[in-house]
């Protein structure tokens, strides 16, 4: 049996749902990978940081917050550390980044990274700041300390967008990769389509939580634009950053449009997509009208989606959830399966 | 840089798709995976045998096929080694299983399969009929031996829908397997919406290759359970046979039946499946009416899908290819490298 020591910087919903993971499916992964994982230590700038070297109890972490909504009253033997301190001294073998997202700097988690790798420290993160901005840097850093990198989480939660492209298809060429990436935009247009005004469907979509107050991340297309960019470093090898992206939203989209499309037998939809071309790798993000026959057609609400264009296999398309707390623990998961996998 | 040797073990369509995978990635391959592949053996009964420890040249192999339709012409140490005197006492590490399929036996190729492990050499394999009918001992014995059997060209031919499973979401609880899981009957039914009749959509999927002189194994179902019994076996851990697999296949299907569902909004598809059920676990291919709405009714064509349901991701939809040459060649192509990628 290995065991993994993990440490958890940022506890919000995210690191709630992967901690609730572990705690729920530790005989499974024991039996079926011979490998068991142990939370060490929790950062969190609001709800606290705890770190016993021998762990901590994933039952009373997650009770805490709910009753309490802090973790600052359990018993450690270590309080209050922040998270580099937590990065550097805790005897964690993987830090699990997730902090909030920062699309500009990409701070604080770029700090994170980079002090948990130079340790020699796995890191997987959902985190898409520091990926989208810094990938290529924070691999080689990797490679070169023995750690490994995972940012499954960074595109469509838990669904294994990334190791689907890298991995089970790293022996074709891939040429173009696009994909319905925002869940928030994908629900405003299919209420769009069902009847809603932009508005009405936009107030829809906070109130289920999908968008956030503010919308402008989503609804201009920057949120799908960072994962383009990840897209295209890790599945085609191009170091696109997001100046090279050229990126519209769907707030032109208007009721009669999406009426036209509809009487032409196609649909709006906010794609994403990185592709191969003469003049080297293009990237965008932008409403297009697709016919209802092509697969990305028949994705509707917060559901993702992705198809990768390859030489030998031609088109393979990847459903599934975009978003979630159990969805993008399970993206933390699926990076630690991953690590141990290629670790034995 | 690790070199594999490989001994083919029949020399179709797949292994001729697959030798010229491995004549072109030779550089691609060595420069993402440091790893170098190299066939040592071929062996078929109708095309020749030839073994040379220190290699076989693909491009020869492949030009004497297109030219002379076998290679026994070609210069090599040893000639006409038979399939079980190759995989005995060849250099090989690894034998793809590629010679003919037999659901009710598995021979010759169990036969192949249990040799090869049982020297502790790997074994790659597109070939239903020994994984439909043996899996369990023959994992078993690949465990006890330290070697490795990568089956997933025996469903959905490249398209990584078993290691999408086994190991993307391996860190799930998978309760449900469907899928569209053979393109000649899919193809049947999209034409027969198009107006055919099935005798008409049957003597198109000849012309096209898709379906054989005797058409049987496809459009009674048994192609699909083979495959439904190993997705139970290998993602349910169910150890189900064929004749736990309620079977009907699509001759039943008449044009008033297809009328009706178009009317309906919902179309004819041949579902696989296997399920966790209160007692036990089911498995069936039947043809289901499914609402238009649902991600397998926009598979049209040769396509395959599988919708696995999880407790951590809800519905995951893998869409890709699942017959061709280059395409079944990519499955072997592709359990190479995740043996690679395991063993580091």
């Amino acid at each position: 049996m290995q065991r993994y020591r993990l440490a958890l910087i940022g506890f919000g919903n995210v690191g709630q749902g992967f901690t609730q993971i572990l705690r729920d499916k530790g005989e499974q992964l024991a039996r079926r990978f011979d490998v068991q994982y142990q939370i060490v230590a929790v950062s969190d700038l609001l709800k606290g940081s705890l770190y016993d070297p021998d762990g901590l109890d994933a039952t009373a972490l997650l009770e805490a917050i709910q009753n309490k909504g802090h973790i600052q009253n359990l018993p450690a033997p270590h309080q209050g550390w922040d998270a580099l301190k937590t990065i550097n001294q805790t005897n964690a073998d993987a830090v699990i980044e997730i902090s909030y997202t920062d699309l500009k700097t990409g701070e604080p988690a770029l700090t994170h990274i980079r002090t948990a790798l130079a340790l020699g420290k796995h890191v997987v993160t959902t985190n898409k700041g520091p990926i989208a901005l810094r990938y290529p840097e924070l691999a080689a850093l990797a490679r070169e300390k023995g750690a490994e990198i995972g940012v499954e989480g960074t595109v469509m939660s838990g669904t294994p967008a990334l190791r689907v492209g890298q991995e089970l298809l790293g022996g074709t060429s891939i040429s173009k990769v696009q994909g319905i990436l925002n869940g928030t935009t994908n629900y405003i247009l299919t209420q769009m389509e069902n009847g809603a005004s932009y508005q009405q469907a936009l107030a829809q979509a906070q109130e289920l939580g999908y968008a956030e107050a503010d919308p402008t991340g989503d609804v201009e297309g920057h949120d799908a634009a960072g994962k383009v960019v990840i897209l295209a470093n890790l599945l085609m090898e191009a170091p696109l950053t997001m100046a090279d992206v050229s990126c519209q939203g769907i707030t032109q989209v208007s009721p009669a449009d999406i009426a036209e499309a509809k009487a032409a037998g196609e649909r709006w939809k906010l794609i994403g997509a990185v592709e191969q071309t003469g003049h080297g790798v293009e990237a965008s993000v932008k409403p297009l009208r697709i016919p209802l026959s092509h697969p990305l057609a028949s994705i509707s609400g917060a559901t993702n989606a992705i198809t990768y264009t390859t030489d030998l296999l031609d088109e393979v398309t990847l459903v599934g959830p975009g978003a979630g707390r159990l969805e993008t623990g399970y993206a933390l998961l699926g990076d630690l399966l991953a690590i141990h996998r290629n670790s034995k």
